[in-house]
């Protein structure tokens, strides 16, 4: 357990052993799970620093901000420069790296990778397993489903970064792929198992490897109710 | 490390700090890995409290039951009302969420999830990283590859939850995706990193994306005894 | 906390409470991460034990042997008879098992799993989720993207392990799959969730499922520089 005497704890829940390093600040009513770390120190940091121990890295951590009602599950991990909204959950063993923001009442599920440097919006829902990687972005009311891999990278190992933006209320599919630098429109749906090479256009559904486009997204909004009635 | 009262722990082998939550069951002969977390409650649970920390939590909990003989490996988390086999294994950072149901025999891979109200049988092999959702019905005797993913909404994000079916002895090669509602008859084999829409009759063999089928299960019996012949 | 006194830590930097097995060597400048497990027995060994606790896991370890200037990310797993090179940095929650070789300058990403019995060349780039199993050999230089699965038997489960070979400065792409016994060829390329049922040529470019070659080396290498240039 090391809580640093910089962080603001108040009327926040500490399960078991936590790590809460920097001038990190909680709001009230937020849960921390089991072995988590918040506030970690980014590595240029600490490849700087002679001794290596939570104490060293108290005095370099900018901390993280988080609001107000989150609930942290076990074994997570939350880089210092995190911002995160209010109400958000995360599952057990998830990675949240530096310079990333998340909307209020956003999910982010187990074992989730947020790769640093990436902005998601309000009550996204981020199913496990999923991959962001840096210079993603992310609107509001988006849903990943489980083990959707973002790429940021046309040609690896390259010298260029170019993300994918999802606008709002977009929904991709388990297992999709989405290729670096393509605009995933608002509204639009992706398949499971879909490779997307191609902006996507918004209220469009694409499917298969390739993603071509297939229907709208009021026919999938039908097919949706159909199916929800049973 | 906190071991509740209520728990029994006769004959448990214990690795190092590990927290089991309330009236939880586990026989002798089971190993309890480093940095686990064993009952513990749903959110649900958890919102209604006031204080959240670990005796409050052990207050509520109905634990978890682990049959004899088990090894659940460091930084997993099982939650209240699973019920376990004997001799079943997990992985590292295995996740298996309430009211889910595992039989003897099984394995459950390292970053395997079992997202909460599973039944799965007997001697079932779950590889590394795969995901289960709830609602999933798995036989005996199946084996799961790694990174399969088994979704558990047709249109998401619907209101509907429509499980996958996978019949005893069936095969789900490396990656592959079941789609929602999908049944994956006896003996039945799907190649790695296909995509299944639709129903697989048992003891046939899918392969590509959308999934169609190749062969029976009688020709890839037969393939598979020539390489194992090498 | 467990540091057995078998194991050499001279110089080691040790972020939080970790646990250290058996007579293992780690060099000068490395950083242990919070919750991380090195030279964890194999299943072998610890089932006969009577009492399976760290203190007689530590008995019977060989321990594992980490070079210097690494950095072993959090909640990580090392088993033991690894033998990882200088300047080797792993990602959160990584597991590297037992009789793996890893070579100078490699990056292994957070989630990564390393399952055994692998041989991974100098300055290769394993991304966050990839999965390598038993029999898998690698060569220097390699890329792999995020979320790769590599599989290491043809028709599961069999009673044989065929391994796939990438050659080096191979480039496999994001949530690709390589099929057990496949060869990658040196400086080859393979597209981002694409599935590899054969062997790739020496510096072609492979694309779809199933994979087939779609343009040479160099052609990527032109597309990569005009893609660099923006």
């Amino acid at each position: 357990m090391f809580l640093s005497k910089k962080a603001n704890l108040e009327g926040v829940s500490i399960e078991g052993d936590v790590t809460v390093i920097g001038p990190s600040s909680i709001g009230r009513g937020t849960v921390l799970g089991m072995y988590s770390v918040i506030g970690y120190p980014t590595y240029g940091k600490i490849r700087s620093l002679n001794r290596r121990d939570l104490e060293s890295y108290d005095d370099l951590s900018e901390g993280a901000i988080i609001g107000e009602n989150c609930f942290l599950r076990s074994h997570s991990i939350v880089y210092e420069r995190v911002k995160i909204g209010n109400g958000v959950q995360t599952g057990h063993a998830v990675l949240i790296r530096e310079d990333t923001i998340i909307g209020d009442g956003t999910v982010v599920g187990t074992h989730a990778i947020v790769d640093g440097g990436v902005a998601i919006g309000r009550n996204v829902s981020i199913q496990s397993g999923t991959y962001i990687p840096p210079e993603s972005r992310i609107g509001d009311g988006v849903f990943l489903a489980p083990f959707v891999v973002i790429t940021n990278d046309k040609y690896p190992a390259s010298k260029r970064l170019l993300g994918v933006t999802i606008e709002d209320d977009a929904v991709i599919g388990a297992n999709a792929v989405l290729i670096s630098g393509v605009r995933i429109g608002e509204g639009a749906v992706v398949a499971s198992g879909a490779v997307v090479t191609r902006d996507v256009p918004p209220r469009k559904v694409v499917v298969g490897v390739p993603a071509r486009v297939v229907m709208s997204r009021e026919e999938y909004d039908r097919k949706k109710r159909e199916y929800e009635e049973g």
